[in-house]
């Protein structure tokens, strides 16, 4: 039973910086608490001439050599907060080789690596914990880990992505175009430079991933999802969506069907009573169903130094009160169930589709015909401007959703198709 | 290290029933990620005879003595629903000094002798738990203990009464009366038939005296809040605040200023903008400010049976993973400051007022004269149907307070004072 920790931390960049200050200002109530003084001793940068500063003020050693910090026996925790996979990767299978507890907020690393990793740790007896990988600093995979497990969760979304949120809610409430957001969220440091991962939904689906594990315990795979980003996203149908009551969010999904999993990252419309439609900013939401709780939703910040740093040192926390008890140190997710894949034939679905109308006598007709034709499976249909078609197609398939798309080709263009989640109100 | 924990239920009312219910559900599962088979061996009751099918079907026995379960040494856990002081606390105290750990959802036993309760828990080494105590399905207090200790909090807001914020909805949705609405509350089973601790916000504060404990580690006890409930709000409030941008919800706080710490409940105006103003029906929402994690909320059903039973079902994880492990059972919440209550002079709010006005012209110009001679102090004035006068009050004492109405006292009577939560937009 140790009654100090020494920690050595892997980057200082914008989250590495919020630890330093956050463990500075906690570290005495996580000493009262659970019994260990915290001491953060080294850093590994890459140029410590920028640091110097911060690593004065805070009395910590800066390194350039990862050996300096995973061969000191005299460090127990190491925060990696570098990001990406290389080098990253092998950063961490090193300080676990080397018994080092690990604590990192990497997502991608997680979500494509997380069962080589956590199985290194598990073999080392040491902790490895990531509750800062998804949402920033709302507390949801020890929430999910702990008391969700009592539960039966039926299928959880998320807005998980703080730039593409904060993009679409600047889109909506300034009717900024996608560029104009874009270069907004970059400028406030939300969007890295290559925002890619950011608005093309890959972010958000390693996310998933991670939820995805801890709330059914399968491990998804980064193809087994459908992805799509907010790229394509058109103002007209964001405007289109609102005045039928909808709002257009990025979100993530894992749901449990009859037939299995089902997963997907997309532009998505939520009812305007869906707690995630109530989600703004660069604000994070996850939204969980259940069989015991019924409908619960986390809550905040997705991004930021702070919060994040705050999910960083719940993990430490986690640690230090494992080494003054059963220093078990158990997987953060222990949850694991063989179930399959839906396959893609059983995922029904509503949609929003908005087709562009070919201007002649005979389309006209033929759309007449064909909203007559297919009224099982329109729940709303409306002309704007004269040549927009509106349509709300409800509970189809895969498949039924390409043959309405093929009818429809018959009069107009398709210019949108997005998902509807949560019920249509047919009036 | 057992595999076998055997259960005794104390009650087999609404909440009890869940706890049946999802512990048959859930047994597999919480097996398989505890090692601890949960059995639910004896339920006391008061007359067996109504409940002899539930057991038949469940394979429980059915006891009218405490003492069949308190004095069974093959009973390991004790989950008290009962409800109430009396004879809850003396069984729980029974319980407890038999070594058995204890889970219970009864929060008016909890704020008002949870120190005791805690302390034989401690002496006899066994855990007690009762995250079902607050805000009934929403992972509240766990996520306070693990999680948010990394941060330090600095407000708590809640609505934390399922029955008043359903009756609050109806009456704004629906322009229902108190009377419907309460009597819609009793019908649907939220509001007990005597609902006096729900609708004067009594029930709300003793959540609040919890939510203090762990997000403040102060103690606070029934008569340090200032409690007011929605007995005599009035209809025309409501709307009148909704023109106005706001809300009308029965809040509870709990919040740290630079003079200690202040707590209360009372039906405030939320900015539309508050995440708490968008909870509705039935409907909990805990939300906190915090310097790490800075705003985020959690959400979910705040009663019921099953979302209940689920918080009951998280506590019986955590006692079968202490087990397992290293067999501590920490108390549920390990905060505890020395925090002093912030003296009543040092507190300012927002205040909305509404004062039907005396119908002379004399009266005419003391209003005007008043709206000129204070405009310091109000931030915003309108006259609603020639003999209403709304007004909002900006950062006032209670002092402060208490010389404006007395001020209005000379043109008008006030009908309301509501305290406003969050900004005044002056506009
Ligand atoms: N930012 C957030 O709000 C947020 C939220 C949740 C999770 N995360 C995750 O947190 C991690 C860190 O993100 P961040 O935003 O803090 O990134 P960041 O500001 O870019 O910080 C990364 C730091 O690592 C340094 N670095 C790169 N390679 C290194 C090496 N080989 N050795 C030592 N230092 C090296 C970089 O130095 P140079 O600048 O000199 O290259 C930079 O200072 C990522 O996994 C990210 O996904 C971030
Ligand atoms: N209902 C909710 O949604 C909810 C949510 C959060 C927390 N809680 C808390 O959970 C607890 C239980 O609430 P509940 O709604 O389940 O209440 P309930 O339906 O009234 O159940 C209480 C049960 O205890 C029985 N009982 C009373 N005295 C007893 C005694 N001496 N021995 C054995 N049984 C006795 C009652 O039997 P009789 O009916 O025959 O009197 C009744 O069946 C309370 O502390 C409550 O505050 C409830």
């Amino acid at each position: 039973m140790k009654t100090e920790m020494n920690i050595g931390l892997l980057g200082l960049g914008v989250v590495a910086t919020g630890v330093v200050e956050m463990l500075a200002i906690q570290k005495h109530k996580i000493e009262k608490q659970t019994g260990v003084t915290l001491n953060l001793s080294k850093v590994l940068v890459l140029d410590k001439a920028e640091k110097q500063a911060l690593a004065a003020e805070h009395g910590f050693e800066l390194v350039t050599e990862l050996k300096e910090i995973t061969e000191d026996p005299t460090i127990d925790i190491v925060i990696e907060l570098i990001g990406r996979i290389s080098p990253a990767k092998d950063y961490i299978l090193a300080a676990l080789r080397h018994k080092k507890h690990v604590v990192t907020a990497n997502k991608d690393l997680i979500a494509q690596h997380g069962e080589e990793l956590i199985q290194v740790a598990k073999d080392h007896h040491v902790g490895f914990y990531y509750e800062a990988s998804v949402a920033g600093g709302i507390p949801i995979l020890r929430s999910l880990a702990t008391s969700y497990m009592a539960d039966h969760i039926t299928s959880i979304q998320g807005i998980v992505n703080g730039t593409t949120n904060y993009m679409l809610t600047k889109m909506v409430e300034e009717k900024m175009d996608y560029a104009t957001a874009l270069a907004k969220a970059q400028a406030l440091g939300f969007a890295e430079s290559d925002p890619t991962n950011d608005v093309d939904g890959i972010d958000a689906a390693y996310k998933m991933i991670i939820l995805g594990a801890f709330a059914f315990g399968k491990s998804l795979t980064i193809n087994d999802l459908s992805i799509e980003g907010i790229r394509r996203l058109d103002l007209a149908d964001i405007f289109s969506a609102q005045s039928l009551g909808y709002e257009v969010k990025l979100v993530g999904e894992v749901k449990q069907t009859s037939a299995g999993i089902s997963a997907s990252v997309g532009p998505v419309l939520l009812p305007k009573e869906h707690p995630l439609a109530t989600v703004k900013n660069e604000n994070n939401g996850v939204y969980i169903e259940s069989r015991g709780i019924g409908k619960s939703m986390l809550y905040g910040p997705g991004a930021g130094a702070l919060p994040t740093a705050t999910s960083v040192l719940a993990d430490l926390i986690e640690i230090a009160k494992q080494s003054q008890g059963a220093q078990l140190y158990p997987p953060f997710n222990e949850l694991k169930e063989e179930l399959p894949l839906a396959p893609k034939e059983t995922i029904v679905n509503h949609y929003y589709l908005s087709v562009h109308l070919a201007e002649t006598m005979a389309s006209q007709d033929k759309v007449n015909a064909y909203l007559d034709d297919q009224k099982q499976a329109i729940a709303f249909s409306k002309i704007e401007e004269t040549d927009r078609l509106i349509l709300l197609l409800k509970t189809v398939t895969e498949e039924q959703l390409q043959e309405q798309l093929s009818f429809v080709a018959q009069f107009g263009e398709v210019q949108s198709v997005l998902r509807i989640m949560g019920e249509i109100d047919e009036n």
